[in-house]
């Protein structure tokens, strides 16, 4: 099933149920308001809400048209936002981007840092930044909502607490980072709000492309309406949900609605960075990536960081070309100069 | 007011108000449910919840007898816990103590980590570690809650967005910290879930102890019930909260009932490192700082951090001696052998 929040002017938004070719919604807060309270009893509520996907597929309750620009993100702000890098190569190269080297133990050590949970941004709101000086770079991801998961989870577990799936546009400010990193505290300033596509989907949505830990199919990142990343997310991804979960939970318990990022998605091919698009390669899911491929290529960085009215488009479609998630698409703002 | 969140089995809490001697309570569900929805509809709610404060304390309306162990934390769960190191002196303590220095921007620029916020622990619950050797230490710190912040917010509007204050241990494992930040995304095993204060109080509370800024008030930290710590939580605060506020929002807006803490409460004395509490110093809030001293003093730590069975204490008491926020009590227990 498919499930949404539309934008009703409260905090958390309305749940809605949405068809599998995101055409239409019913409502679904008779049942349970919100996703948040949905995620919260899940074992007692999702039977009702698949019996009501059920029917709205059968057009046997009332709908309207959905517009996916009424979503808000679908948890418009949760309890934890926890971000993988699980994507090594991504790692890797966006460390020597900023001239830092990357020990052995990435490899074998997931990295998550903990991110802002209390205001996403809806999936067609722009990015609001004061200042293009910042160095400002989308980040395309898959991330998961997890249930209650305990202390030390194992891996089994830690699969099976998987409810939900969706994309992220984890917007990171390059030119913060290694200032703020160097403080030894983590992200804080240069990770401002992310968003999250129009729509959470059940894994069973995914069918053969989920395989319990992954998501075997390309993640569509456009750029000002040109083709920027092709990049499957289910290739050199060195650790998969399950062990994002894992090690997120190995001193302290998850609470159900927790988001896991699977960090920006990254393909290596044939032991070197991908290639452009445009060169016939599958790109990046962010501009970081490219730059520096062009400092190894060239010597220096060609690309520039996002701009003001710039519009970035993440998305994901299965195998027949169907958008899954519907698209998150946001333009760059000056933040204090839009009215 | 005092403002509390009753254990009734739902994940949230029930919201009553307490009397300003902890000793009874009303219910406030009637009004709104939880801290969270208070929070969220401050302007609205708070004259409500005051007025039946007032009453509560006139006994104009039904109450029972408050136990601080029925209390959740004020918010069990929040959408954000940004944790400021505002004390400058604990920060450079505990950096030399794991062989780290201190640039000099760290008295200039504001250092805040993003904590876990979706599961706290109660005030009065065991705090859980499967290892002693994880080196388990408690933090004692002063917190607040804000209503929404914009991005770029001044102090003065961030002084003016505080609602509540609390206090919290924050949870170290300081043997998981070095490996930790040594990967630069900052900390997330090394801190588990965090306890707060039970009840919540509005700055007027505090009276001539609260300047706008800073609480002006020693912070009680006791060790399997000695005195521990008395540092003085407005002494040697080198950035106030509305500074922490003001650079969490720099570049993204603040939900309401996102906490901010103040990081360990720390007091250094005549330019030097304060004392213990037997020795007539106002000790630590942390075993991290005694450690740093034995090491400075005599070339090893003595004190060992937290062992299965100990007791932590943090609370704050006002110039007549009656305990303003309620107290924190835990026990260190064995995760996983408790049963």
């Amino acid at each position: 099933m498919k499930l949404a929040s539309l934008n009703d002017g409260t905090r958390d938004g309305r749940l809605v149920v949405v068809t599998k070719d995101l055409t239409r919604y019913t409502d679904a807060s008779f049942l349970v308001p919100t996703l948040q309270s949905a995620v919260d009893n899940w074992a007692r509520i999702s039977p009702h809400l698949e019996a009501l996907a059920g029917s709205l597929e059968l057009g046997a309750v009332p709908s309207q048209r959905f517009h996916e620009h009424d979503a808000l993100s679908p948890l418009p702000r949760a309890f934890q936002w926890a971000d993988g890098s699980a994507y090594v190569n991504h790692v890797e190269l966006v460390r020597k981007a900023r001239g830092a080297g990357m020990p052995e133990s990435f490899w074998t050590d997931p990295l998550i840092y903990q991110g802002g949970s209390d205001s996403f941004l809806r999936p067609r709101e722009p990015i609001r930044v004061a200042d293009e000086a910042y160095g400002i770079d989308m980040e395309g991801e898959v991330a998961v909502i997890v249930d209650d998961v305990r202390i030390g989870v194992t891996i089994d577990e830690a699969r099976a607490a998987i409810r939900l799936v969706m994309l992220v546009n984890d917007v990171s400010l390059r030119g913060l980072i290694p200032d703020e990193l160097a403080k030894g505290f983590g992200f804080f300033q240069s990770k401002p709000s992310s968003a999250f596509s129009p729509v959470a989907v059940t894994p069973d949505e995914l069918g053969d492309a989920w395989d319990g830990s992954k998501v075997h199919l390309p993640l569509s990142v456009d750029l000002n309406g040109r083709a920027f990343g092709r990049a499957n997310a289910g290739v050199d991804m060195t650790f998969d949900f399950p062990a994002l979960i894992a090690h997120a939970a190995r001193t302290r318990p998850l609470c159900a609605g927790t988001i896991i990022g699977s960090g920006t998605v990254s393909n290596k091919r044939d032991g070197a960075p991908g290639k452009p698009v445009e060169e016939g390669g599958v790109g990046y899911s962010c501009l970081a990536e490219l730059r520096m491929i062009e400092t190894i290529d060239e010597g220096e960085p060609r690309t520039p960081f996002l701009r003001f009215g710039d519009l970035v488009r993440i998305e994901m479609k299965d195998a027949y070309g169907h958008s899954i998630f519907g698209a998150i698409e946001q333009q760059v703002i000056n933040y204090g100069r839009e009215a």
